[in-house]
C-alpha cells in the first residue's frame, strides 16, 4: 500500500528496522510480504497486516460493504500465498465511525467470512472502537509454512525465469468504470467481469502452495501497486534485473475493445490484480509448468533475470522501455513513489 | 477498551464469533485476552490486537509521544502476561494525521522500542498509511506459553483464592491530574509517580509467566478497564460469584492525603493499571505466593470465589455492596457498559 504512504516508504522502514534481533526462532522480520518465525520442527509461522483507510483505500461509491471486507480479507490472505504459506488465522480490528450503520457492518464481516470460510480460516480475536471520521480495518493474518519453504523476493536470480499467475490490469480498469458511474450504474457484461476483478479479487494460495512444495529456488511477490512496482521489489531485492517480453505477458480478453496505450498503463501500473509474481530456477521451469497444469493453475513465462544493476526493463520488438518504479494513487490520480 | 464500543460489546462479539472452527490446531478463539493455536507439541502461540484511536485512548495534551507509543505496547503486552505468555514479535500499524510531526512519530516508535527491547521483542513488520484526521495505532503482540499451561478467565471455581498483583487507581489518578493541569505543569513528587503509573505502566509479564510454570488451575485477566469490570469477567466466564474483601485491598501509599470516596472510584472502576487480577484454587495459593516471594513479585489475597449467579460483591466489615458492571470513560468522563 505504498501509495498512500505519507513519506518515503523505504526510508520509513529503514528507520524503524531494529538493528538485530532478540528471538532466535526469527527467520524474517520486516522487509518481505510477512514476517516468518520459527514454531516447530516441521512449520514456520508466517504474520502479516494490512490497514485500510475509508476515503484512501476504499469508497462506499465504489464498493458494497460486503466487498470492501472481502476485498481488505483477499488483500492480506494475498500476502500469504506470496510467501508460500496456507493461511490459518485473521484477526479483525475496526474503527467505526457514526455514519457506517449497523447493517452495513454486518456485510463488511459477512464478506470477510465467505473469503475466510472458503480457505478455512477461523476468525480468532479483533478490537472494535468509535472513530470520529473515517471507517479503519487493520487485518492481521496468520498461516504456515514449511520449514525452510518460505518464498522471498531476495530468491531471484540471474538466468532465472520470471512468471505471472495471470493478467493483471483489470482490477485498475474496474476502479476506473466505477470512479467513473458509480457502483449503481448499469454495466456491459465485459464491464461487469472488469469490477469484479476490482471488488472480488482472488489470492492466488493455491500456486503459492505448489510453488513452495517445489524443491527448487524461487522467488515470490503478489502483485498489490502493479506489475512494474512488484518487478522492481523482486529486482532490489535480490540485486538483478528483471527483463519483461511485452509480447509474452497475457493481455486480459476483456480489454479487446480498449486502447492499448490506457490498458498498458493499467497492466503495468495499475494495483490490486493479487495475481502472483515470480521467478523459478531455469531448470525448474518446466516441472512447474507441467504440476500447474495438472493442478488447474495458469502460470506464465513473461521473461528472464539478468545481472547487473537493480532495475525492470519491458522488450518488444527490438525496443527496450525502462518502466518506472511507481504505484498509482487510485483516488487522487496522482502516480506516488513505490 | 469496552469504554469506546460503538454498540453493546458483549452482543458485538456474540454477532461476529463464528459457531465453528476450520483450524484443528485452533485452542481458543474469541473471548479472553488473546487467543491461542497449537504450534508444536511443546508450545502454543498466543496472538492479539488492540487499537488506539488519539482523542478516544490518548492526546498529546495528557501524554508525550514517546509515552504514547510505550503505553500501546505495554497493554498489548499486559494481554499475554494475562495469558501467562511469554512475549516475542510485535507489529505495528499506524495510520499517520498531517498534525504529527517527524520527531513526535521517532518518540512514538522510540517508546514501543524500550518496552520491546526490555521484553526481548521484535518488531517483525507494520503497515504505515496516511489518515486525514486522528492518529490511529494498531498493535498486533504475539507470544507464546506451554502447551496447556494457557490461564484462562474461565477458569475460577467456587473456594478459590481471589489475587491482585499490586494497588489499582493510580493510573486513573494520574490521569485525572494530567487532564486537570496538562502535562507540562509542575506536579508534586506524589503526583509524579501517579503520573509515570498512567503514562508508562508495567505489564506483569513475570507474574503471568510464574502462574503458568505452576501446575494449578489459575484463572487470570489483566485490568485494563478497572477492578470491578475484570472481577465480573472472570465471573461470568466461569459462571461464579467474585467476593472481594475491602480491607484487603490495597489502598496506594500515594493515595494517603485523598479523599477514600473518591480513590475507591479510582480503584474500582478507572482502568489501564495493567495489574493482573486472578483465581487459584485454594490449596496453591500458599506456595504460589510462597514462589511470588522468592521471585520478588508482590500478590495479594483480596477475596473468595463463591458458587451463584455471576456477579461482583465488595465487603466491608459486615457491609455488603454490589458492584456495578460498567468502565470509565476517561476522556468524556461518561460511564461506559463495560
Amino acid at each position: 500500500m505504498g501509495d498512500s504512504m505519507p513519506k518515503d516508504e523505504f526510508e520509513w522502514i529503514q528507520q524503524h528496522t531494529p538493528a538485530h534481533s532478540h528471538q532466535k526462532r526469527l527467520e524474517e522480520g520486516i522487509g518481505d510480504d510477512a514476517a516468518v518465525y520459527k514454531a516447530s520442527s516441521f512449520f514456520d509461522e508466517v504474520v502479516c497486516v494490512d490497514t485500510m483507510i475509508e476515503g484512501i483505500h476504499f469508497t462506499k461509491e465504489t464498493m458494497a460493504p460486503y466487498d470492501i471486507g472481502y476485498k481488505a480479507l483477499a488483500a492480506n490472505i494475498s500476502d500469504l500465498a506470496a510467501m508460500g504459506a496456507e493461511p490459518s488465522f485473521y484477526i479483525v480490528s475496526i474503527a467505526i465511525p457514526p455514519h457506517w450503520e449497523d447493517d452495513e457492518l454486518s456485510g463488511l464481516y459477512e464478506g470477510m467470512a465467505e473469503l475466510g470460510d472458503r480457505f478455512e480460516m477461523d476468525l480468532i480475536g479483533g478490537d472494535t472502537v468509535s472513530s470520529a471520521h473515517e471507517l479503519m480495518m487493520s487485518i492481521t493474518v496468520i498461516g504456515r509454512v514449511e520449514t525452510g519453504r518460505r518464498l522471498l523476493r531476495r530468491n531471484a536470480e540471474p538466468g532465472d525465469v520470471i512468471f505471472l499467475t495471470g493478467p493483471v490490469g483489470r482490477s485498475a480498469s474496474g476502479l476506473k468504470l466505477l470512479l467513473e458511474k458509480g457502483r449503481h450504474a448499469s454495466f456491459s457484461s465485459i464491464e461487469q467481469t472488469l469490477l469484479s476483478y476490482h471488488q472480488r479479487p482472488e489470492p492466488q494460495v493455491k500456486t503459492g502452495r505448489l510453488a513452495a512444495s517445489l524443491s527448487a529456488r524461487i522467488a515470490l511477490n503478489d502483485i498489490s501497486d502493479g506489475l512494474a512496482s512488484e518487478s522492481f521489489e523482486i529486482a532490489e531485492a535480490s540485486g538483478v534485473q528483471m527483463h519483461l517480453e511485452q509480447e509474452l505477458v497475457p493481455v486480459p480478453d476483456e480489454f479487446a475493445g480498449y486502447d492499448p496505450a490506457e490498458y498498458w498503463e493499467w497492466m503495468l501500473y495499475g494495483g490490486e490484480d493479487f495475481e502472483l509474481l515470480g521467478t523459478v530456477e531455469a531448470g525448474s521451469w518446466e516441472k512447474f509448468q507441467r504440476l500447474s497444469e495438472a493442478a488447474g493453475i495458469n502460470v506464465t513465462n513473461i521473461g528472464r533475470v539478468e545481472a547487473g544493476t537493480a532495475g525492470v526493463w519491458l522488450h518488444n520488438q527490438g525496443d527496450t522501455e525502462a518502466l518506472e518504479k511507481k504505484g498509482y494513487n487510485h483516488f487522487s490520480g496522482k502516480e506516488g513513489q513505490g
